[in-house]
């Protein structure tokens, strides 16, 4: 099979780790260079020892002039927010296709970037020729993109659960809640802080950044209004730290414009997320855990309507460094170069329990 | 000091437990039996090894006649619902005053009792003589009473997080939600299934009986209408399990009917539970998490407004075995004998981290 | 590809579940029934809702008579001990190929399985003929079989950690002790008690069946004399319940009979595992944690001289499901087959962290 | 009834939390003053929100000029090795009582102390009046002193496992091996690596410092020989980390001189320890969890002896931050300043489960 070159930059986090654990399987991928200025001239293994017997050829490099990355075909670029915009650039000029999963490449608003990440954006032009990275909301605008901004993990598993009911204005948009728990691999590798020291988080639960004020609010808002066509759609988000590793379970509210079954709702998910690969819509009265998409890039969705409430309730899952990032991120690359939608991302889902 | 003889029925299991816990070094209790059909004839410390060195004359003992129950001065009920209601008439008429943590006597309304629980109430002329122990609403209710209806612990965690709002008529009621987090000993330790092995649980965050199917959904709405004074109020309530033992979290959502600043929401909290020993309002930008009141009877309340939405997000935690359960049990008891409210719980609230 | 017909008995439990998960992606095999008692007539998502999207057209179904397991190339027991002895040699004499995940045909020797087990062997003809199935220490033993018994997850671990010492007559055999630390998954998914029950087994580490009284004792001490040609070996092992899911570490302490370096002792791993491809034995300095083998069928090996007390100390790490049991299995089944030892089970190691 | 003023340097870490939490509800004791470079001027529950609601007037003080702690009869100097050597001189000489809970005053033989924490000790003319704080070895000893070396963690669980065989010659000393396993607040607070990092260490078990490196290795040798008096005497320790936030249990082995049985062994540990209000002996086939301790000043040890090696297993287990910590600190106070051994540390044991 033809082999494309691939390039990760920041590797050494936990989303490059996992673009090198499912980068290291993929069928149409020749993995290339892994960039860390942390762990340069290092085997994958001083980052990853669950790499071991992977990878053996492969060694941490610097990112020197650019010049070994550009040479790739596509780049992953894995870093901090503000990184990717500096050097998407340079490696888009070079010919390369990009997947950003930092927040630089997500919105075709700059306004609201700049807004949201408290600094000027460095490549409005490349930013205007970026695509949203949520291929099931966004797959045909995707495929023929070079470069992509690879959701949030709380976006993803936000907008899977709303769109359906927003797309078809069976809600009112004003009344939507989210009320997430996310696993702590999410806040990132490289901080360390007091916040996730393992004491303080284990055996706990906390809220964190309530009433509107964590940055994946706005790109959820613009993930929904751009898909469901409404303007000024606004929601309260609420993310939550929960004493696990990995996984987002959010749970989204909205109330109904008029009455609907919780079966005829599960059958328009059904319907809606139909041949999509990694959607799983789970029968009436079951409900997601996140430990079913453990490890898998799978989105498991349930839901119940409160019939005295006339509200639905939508529960979703994924696991937040795969569907919420590196697989996502590989399913944007299956995309972009033509491949097989699920290519190197078809391994069971899940190790659970 | 005078000490009262005191009893547990229901004493092996976690609210029984901590019942024991508390008890041991409580100033006014001569901890006189302690009731288990699993363990009787066995030390306390065969099923509480924690326990070792305290107590050391008790031993586990079968209700039997009752008799050497019925001589206590007061007994606390710590057994599944439905049992009770079955216990206490005798006890009750026999001159014991009765704190039951079951569901049994938290209804004034019988027929919501039964509706909610499926089955009828054996002692309706008893249950409309008991008070609902919730003392930080309902303190002077609960101080003439000879029997309490010990709340939910989800109930707990969701009411004092709500009542200030809803008794001075800041939010509308229909759009309130409550979206809790609970460890997974709320789920009581007798009863053994898939769904608490610790395989299952580990590593996960699940949604469970969503849409207002839970049992405390009732009772968060039979509370907070007796306290405010409201019709018909009716709430969406979610409960989810965390990995953790202990805690539970509530995240209530609710719409304003007027512009409030989260400072002028945090002074009204405040004064509204002026004076109540086991209260924490936070300061502005702090929020709670559930290790700050593991092991404490305390329940600590931080909040802020989504001005964009003009919602409150109100975030309140306790620690589910003692507020939500045992704690408060025996806070009751001191209300109800005369103790000073605190009496035996005011040791240092957490172990954490 | 030519596939094979494979079965699974016992595909409800933690075992069969990994087995489920790795042969759903096994390049040589169709997977043709999975029975479970429980399960029989339900999809596999209703005990493992991690497979969705795989085994789309796969039903559990029951042992009835025998004929549709019968008619697989191989099949794998992932019963309870005790039962594979009685359904095996309906298997072998159909032509079935077998892999056993549980004790019964791991001992040659029938009277040390019948002390261990307390029952009395069903087949001992059959169990004559059986191998057992740890492939880094009998792989040429196991190629030719029929009916392979598959190595308990403490043993795996044990032995690996230390059959070079053992064999190149390192160390003073009486003086081994391992002390093993496992994940719960370890003690199964069908029987539920308090032991096991989340809230007992969060936040806390215990010993248990200590001095020698755990049934893998005799297994390590049969898999080391038979490998290393030493005769009434016999150890100390002690194993430990720690709040993790999955996982086993094994301590191995042994005194030196001569002097030897942490670096000329890692020389010789790495020379008596060379070539093995589930072997990873690490640099000096350097040791493994459980979450490097989460997920994969690789055995991690540090070890470091304490020269002082002239005793080395052997640190192995597995993870219990797979290389500790399912993993393991497919490796056997890839041997007695005519694979490549590694078909199937070369996916990236660990989803760690 | 008479107060004693007291305060803690080194306030706001793990170790200097429990002594809060401690020292808020000791009957004998005014918390003056409450040291942290990090947290001065500000309320206690900026580090401790679990304290809210106790020390209402205390806030974190600088260190100054030393003149407010030393008012204090007794101080608690809970700070990282290396400080307390220099600030202890300065407290003793101004009157007060000192108990450290670092490593500074541990070791008599000051050469000891030097190579194992690589550093001169400031002052080897005080060291030389302190005493080794482990009342149930040294308690008289104790009673008499001004400064007391509180044990480390691990060393408190190894040695109360092993003092009753060494004293009474029961074991081969060149035999013993300690396999311990701790919780992660042994690590302390201050420092954040990627080592306590959430992430990597939930759902894993590692060995680290193995094959004698871990610098308790000769404060057990210290305090085991010198209670037994035996010359030279040494062991193989491992110490190990779990997920969980408090704990340590310890594995203990010793080959026995003579033939015991576990009945005869465990009358003597209960003789051994009779009297002692924070020892647990557990009865024939019991063994400790971490859970049992959990939050309380007590240890708990079970044994058996595995014949056929004529070896005995030693299980004991403690909270480190209490009885490893912060609770023998407290003891060791209660015992040189005359109160009752057990003075504010009677609260029941554990919050388990």
């Amino acid at each position: 099979m033809n082999k494309i070159d691939v390039g990760v930059v920041g590797a050494s986090g936990y989303g490059g780790g996992e673009l090198l654990r499912i980068l290291a399987t993929h069928p149409n991928v020749n993995l290339k260079a892994a960039v860390s200025g942390t762990y340069k001239g290092k085997p994958i293994t001083a980052s990853f020892p669950n790499l071991a017997g992977h990878l053996p050829n492969l060694v941490f490099s610097d990112y020197g002039d650019g010049a070994e990355i550009a040479a790739c075909d596509v780049v992953f670029l894995a870093q901090e927010n503000g990184k990717a915009m500096l050097t998407a650039p340079h490696l888009l000029e070079a010919g390369c296709k990009v997947v950003d999963l930092s927040a630089d490449f997500r919105f075709r608003d700059t306004a609201t970037y700049e807004a949201t990440y408290k600094t000027p954006h460095a490549t409005p032009e490349w930013n205007s020729r970026a695509v949203y990275g949520l291929p099931e909301l966004f797959a045909e605008e995707i495929k023929g993109k070079r470069i992509v901004g690879n959701p949030g993990c709380y976006v993803t598993a936000s907008t899977l659960a709303l769109a359906p009911l927003l797309k078809h204005n069976l809600v009112a948009p004003s009344s939507v809640i989210v009320d997430a728990k996310s696993g702590v691999s999410g806040a990132g590798r490289a901080k360390f802080s007091l916040d996730y020291h393992y004491p303080e988080i284990n055996e706990s639960v906390s809220a964190y950044k309530i009433a509107g004020t964590h940055r994946h609010t706005p790109e959820i808002e613009m993930a929904l209004s751009t898909f469901g066509g409404l303007s000024d759609f606004a929601l309260t988000f609420t993310p939550h730290l929960v004493p696990m590793t990995r996984g987002i379970l959010a749970t989204a509210y909205a109330n109904l414009l008029n009455t609907s079954s919780t079966s005829e709702l599960l059958a328009l998910y059904r319907e809606f997320y139909a041949g999509m690969p990694f959607m799983v819509i789970l029968d009436e009265g079951e409900l997601p855990a996140t430990k079913h998409t453990l490890g898998s890039n799978r989105c498991h969705i349930g839901l119940a309507v409160d019939k005295r409430m006339n509200r639905v309730t939508v529960v979703s899952c994924i696991d937040n460094l795969v569907k919420g990032a590196a697989g996502q991120a590989v399913q944007n690359m299956n995309l972009i170069c033509g491949f097989d939608e699920t290519a190197g991302l078809l391994y069971a889902g899940g190790i659970a329990p």
